[in-house]
């Protein structure tokens, strides 16, 4: 994966060239602090490979929409923490945490703008497309985040409800990144469908894994405490799928542990793990996963572009999947 | 004003045709909510008619960058109600108090998209600049916000940085629209900077006048509460005036009725109204207020296009400012 972390290392240098202003100082300080949190990079990553796939000379006039994704998703973080609550983002104290909600709703709302100002950075007869890309995006993960919070108050979500929701709020924005990327080097309408899609299903088998890892994943790889969608009673694809399958008698058991308190704890990760292991809930979940994972390889093979030009995106997602090369 | 409600038609029938889907609800009902409370929509026509001014055929191609205009404006209203815990807004429920902090938060972000999916359908060769001065203008309207909110919790603001504040947090988006319709229009960079200007200066003379007209005007026409702004500790250019002229015994009835109670309430405009009048507070200000007027009118004035074209914008200053043609 050495061309990722090329990749990597030119990107950092165009955002460490980025200028936000000292004052208002509650306005940008919140802004550098978010993006001084890093995380993993993946998406602007995806405008740069995409852009490459298509034309390997397109890679430095890509940085400001690679840029604009990487803002818009610290954007969406920071008002997303707002709405749940959230007290830590990437191991530190969120936006609305160290200052307050206020200020989160501000520079949210000044990095998405900052967004749109790397957009208008960009080559300008491409501005248009990508502006019409980004906005489609943008507003589907809006949505995506309404039914993720609709659901939260709802007694039952279908299993097709659940994968729209995560194709909407965590999905498209892979697409929508890869994208730009291939609209950057001008690759034709059908080629953008294929990215698009491949990034796309790719983004929902790695939700769906990110489901099953909190129930079965290696508690010393995983990074979050095992078990904690449980005891959170957060809808994943584990649930909606048990939902959907239990008989009477076990649906009684299960609104037993949906309204159980904090002393209940380890009981409840256990006995909703033998609820999922009556129901063999984990080989359904990987058939779901498996069958995103394949219809995104499929799109990405298809694209009438030369193999060897594919190898790093093969590689990123087989990272991303946990795949073994 | 004939002309001007010809186009607050033309633009009303355009924003009736947006489409807005039905779900998520809870995402787009807001929307849908606050843009049916309208307003005086003055923002959108100052687009047209900067627009009109120099091309008077341009206007029906005006109408995208006016839709995004009026998103924008009534975005940063729902955003700008969370934080003030404003109940009503225009003699209605204020989206965060009618749904929730959470649907007030992620329905302004969503409007914020749709603006920008109305300036991706301007001419094609225009997307860029329009998209430049839409961002420039944006961003200065939340660094004004937070200027706004820093303001509340300190203890003295300079005339300047008031004036400062007021220009960004409200007058560059008068300026921002009539610029974005003289680009519309391919008007030059001078002409440009001179409607800019004169929408900014205006925009400055509005709010300075609204301070005024909130001691100083007749109750039967203001609309809102006469004093509002002094029971509201609310930091004005008489305000902020008469903190810079006060001797030292006035500043201490001063820090008095600042910390007065609800039932000293008539008590507390009638001490306001007399220092000002000791001070000559309400000259000092409208003195202010008329120096913005006059560079405003005199901006217009030095545009190199025809007077004859220029009298819907006189008028529509004329209206603005309460100055009889």
């Amino acid at each position: 994966m050495f061309q990722e972390l090329v990749h990597a290392k030119i990107f950092q240098d165009y955002l460490s060239t980025a200028y936000f202003p000292h004052t208002p100082a509650n306005l940008y300080e919140p802004i550098r602090y978010i993006m001084s949190l890093s995380g993993k990079r993946i998406r602007p990553l995806l405008v740069l490979m995409g852009a490459e796939l298509f034309d390997s000379e397109v890679l430095e006039s890509a940085l400001p929409a690679s840029a604009a994704i990487e803002y818009f998703h610290n954007f969406s973080l920071i008002h997303d923490d707002i709405m749940d609550r959230a007290p830590l983002r990437r191991g530190q104290a969120t936006v609305h945490q160290k200052w307050n909600d206020s200020v989160a709703i501000l520079s949210g709302d000044g990095l998405l703008v900052k967004a749109y100002e790397e957009l208008a950075k960009c080559p300008a007869h491409k501005i248009g497309p990508l502006l019409r890309v980004f906005n489609k995006t943008a507003l589907e993960v809006c949505e995506g985040q309404q039914y993720d919070m609709d659901f939260e108050s709802r007694a039952r979500v279908s299993e097709t409800e659940y994968i729209e929701m995560i194709r909407l709020k965590t999905s498209v924005l892979l697409g929508g990144a890869l994208q730009m990327g291939a609209i950057l080097a001008g690759a034709d309408e059908r080629a953008q469908e294929l990215i698009y899609s491949f990034g796309v299903n790719l983004g929902i088998a790695f939700q769906l894994q990110d489901d099953i890892l909190d129930v079965y994943g290696n508690p010393e790889t995983f990074g979050k405490q095992v078990g904690g969608d449980i005891l959170s009673n957060k809808k994943t694809i584990l649930f909606v799928k048990l939902d959907e399958l239990v008989n009477a008698e076990d649906r009684v058991e299960l609104g037993r542990l949906f309204v159980s308190t904090v002393e209940d704890e380890p009981e409840k990760v256990n006995k909703m793990k033998a609820l999922y292991a009556k129901y063999d809930i984990q080989t359904l979940a990987i058939y779901q996963k498996e069958k995103f994972t394949t219809i995104a390889y499929d799109k990405l093979q298809e694209i009438p572009v030369e193999d060897k030009k594919k190898k790093v995106l093969f590689a990123l997602a087989d990272a991303l999947m946990n795949r073994t090369q």
